[in-house]
């Protein structure tokens, strides 16, 4: 296969809007199309992240709807739904489309409206990820994650006091990364919590606080990728995908556990191999951090830091910028937002700003990293997708 | 890009049913499996095409519980939805996979459930395909194609009563094929039509009747497709995929007329030009006969037919076994059904069945042929997809 570049990027502001998903979409699209240089009418397929569109907006089908929007028209156009996931699934096929030789230049993204109806109903929606085996059980995810607090506390022996406070410097880090970027949905809000505002905000799920739970959002986001070969053409700084990897869990009533998710340890496991690569040598994460304690089974199951060893690290800021393995210093899930179908590629714009040293002051990762990652989770540890993203081509 | 074959192939019977989407999706993958004499661990991916699995079952993030429920558990899983596409396009990115050597061996496939709640709450949630720019007019599906048919009439000056009779024939010639296809949802019914008994029939959208549209159907399908260079060793009848297509149509408010949808023109000449063949080299047609009239558009539009000519070719029987082109010797959308999100590789099924001589006796299409092709539509002209398969590799 060839080696794929990306050459543009774009993504709205998140948060509420009254745009429509069409219109949010072409935002960011117009963004990665002027980032890089390319007009629609080189676009050669689109591929789509979209959960809730049908539920929401009534917009099924909607991929095809999009190309025109964005003036690429007749283009093969197609919709990926893998709920949390659903881009960074659109990211890997529309790869796979270039890798291939099938196509020169494709865009990937997503877009999103969860707030339409509110976070309750969002909620609800999100309650039905595997309604025939899970929701008769009663649990959200808030619940799923709650849960996982209370096996990781009792499986390390860590009193579940102490795992909070712990848990709360995910919540303060990522807000707080947020707090100076302008496209997060939480810009110059919470920007200097406490360990105490964290425990002591409204409980959602015990011991899960509002301020450990991401928040709906909307928002869309786009890439444009091209084969390597052609990359300097429309960029001085192309950033190449390295590798790309998909894992498959079974739902919640086929965990046998959490803590050590079978699906995330495989899908990064695929993308670091197809790289060449080991988590040693990521210098930036961007993770599904829907909840803190989320955050912390990701260090653990890509393998940044030992099994449960990860909230320990999160409270010595070994994630922080300019520790071990930044993560998230866009702000993550929990600040920038997380705007279900479109939040794969978002996290892939943080990365290329990142890998191009273009982040806002004081989310910058210092020297300007190499080598990063995203790392994206969709229902109850269901759809994993991990993509690794360089400065460099692949080593053969 | 590598040569793919296909080494098996399942289908449910088509109908109403009380099976889930788990259930029906795993007979029809556990009988391509059986056809192929492949295990689910030598499976490496699956891609899904579903529509309306999130509305109707609560069911978002189909496809890892779809892998888990048939054996293959982790492997990376992917959900398309493109309306009636969902799962030609679920085909075309598998097929990418293995032609690029991502994989050796995938799943491709659909399942759908359709009549939970009814045909007038399906007609319903399908009147939503662009509720954003086009349900607003009032329009569905069957108002759609009856816009379609008085289009045709006015455009080639033939009088509606005499266009209606030649509609006819198409309904007559599906639903005789379907009554002896025993897993069609219309098995051993509607198999001796006569053109006064669909004109009679109920109108459901002026001049459209009952037996001029296509029933919602439940069912699953399933496909397994590998590498050209080890398919012999599963099976000693591998069909090849000569070329795929896809196109995007830009819904009802963009369209300047369906008579020449320039979705189906390109999508159909993308996969044609990929196979290095012309219509005149496809021995059998399964297409998207959602009703009467949207199949004669389809002989024009694919190119079997010159314009204006395709109702005179349905009454003259050129689209019937032992005609020029034989069309939907299954029985097609008609008269075998339509599980939305499943039909695409339902279509790839029988078109498999007829390249090895392996269709039910009346249905086979003889000699057996060599090449054929399938053409699926989702939306309003929106998402086009075409596979051509063959008994031997791409010509190169």
């Amino acid at each position: 296969m060839r080696d794929v570049a990306i050459i543009g990027v774009g993504q709205t502001k998140f948060g509420r809007t009254d745009k429509t998903c069409f219109e949010l979409f072409a935002e960011a699209a117009h963004q990665a199309m002027e980032d890089a240089g390319v007009t629609p009418k080189e676009i050669e397929g689109l591929w789509i992240g979209n959960c809730l569109g049908s539920h929401y907006e009534g917009v099924a089908n909607i991929a095809p709807h999009l190309a025109w929007e964005i003036g690429a028209k007749t283009v093969p156009a197609f919709r990926l739904e893998g709920a949390c996931t659903s881009a960074t699934y659109a990211f890997i096929l529309g790869w796979n489309a270039v890798a291939s030789g099938l196509f020169d230049i494709v865009m990937v993204g997503g877009t999103e409206r969860t707030l339409i109806a509110g976070t309750p109903y969002a909620t609800r929606t999100f309650a039905m990820g595997d309604e025939l085996y899970a929701s008769n059980t009663g649990s959200t995810f808030p619940g799923v994650f709650a849960s996982a607090a209370t096996m990781y506390a009792k499986k390390y022996d860590i009193p579940i006091e102490k795992l909070r406070e712990m848990m709360a410097h995910v919540s303060i880090k990522n807000h707080a990364h947020a707090a100076r970027n302008p496209k997060a949905q939480f810009y110059k809000k919470y920007g200097d919590l406490k360990v105490e505002d964290v425990l002591s905000a409204r409980m959602i799920a015990w011991p899960l606080t509002l301020l450990d739970c991401c928040p709906f959002t909307d928002g869309a986001s786009a890439a444009i990728l091209c084969s390597a070969d052609i990359a300097r053409r429309y960029t001085d700084e192309p950033i190449y995908v390295l590798g790309v990897g998909a894992a498959s869990g079974g739902g919640l009533s086929r965990h046998e556990e959490y803590i050590k998710a079978i699906s995330r340890i495989q899908s990064s496991r695929r993308a670091l191999k197809m790289a060449g690569l080991s988590p040693d040598d990521i210098q930036v994460l961007m993770a599904h951090d829907c909840f803190t304690i989320a955050e912390i089974l990701i260090y653990e199951q890509i393998g940044f830091f030992d099994w449960g060893k990860g909230a320990e690290a999160a409270a010595e800021g070994q994630t922080d910028i300019g520790g071990r393995i930044p993560v998230n210093p866009d702000g993550g899930l929990m600040g920038k937002g997380h705007p279900v179908g479109a939040t794969g590629v978002a996290q892939v714009y943080s990365l290329v700003k990142q890998l191009r040293g273009e982040e806002v002051k004081g989310n910058q990762v210092t020297p300007v990293p190499e080598i990063g990652m995203t790392d994206n989770l969709g229902g109850t540890f269901a759809s994993l997708g991990h993509i690794v993203l360089g400065r460099s081509k692949r080593r053969r």
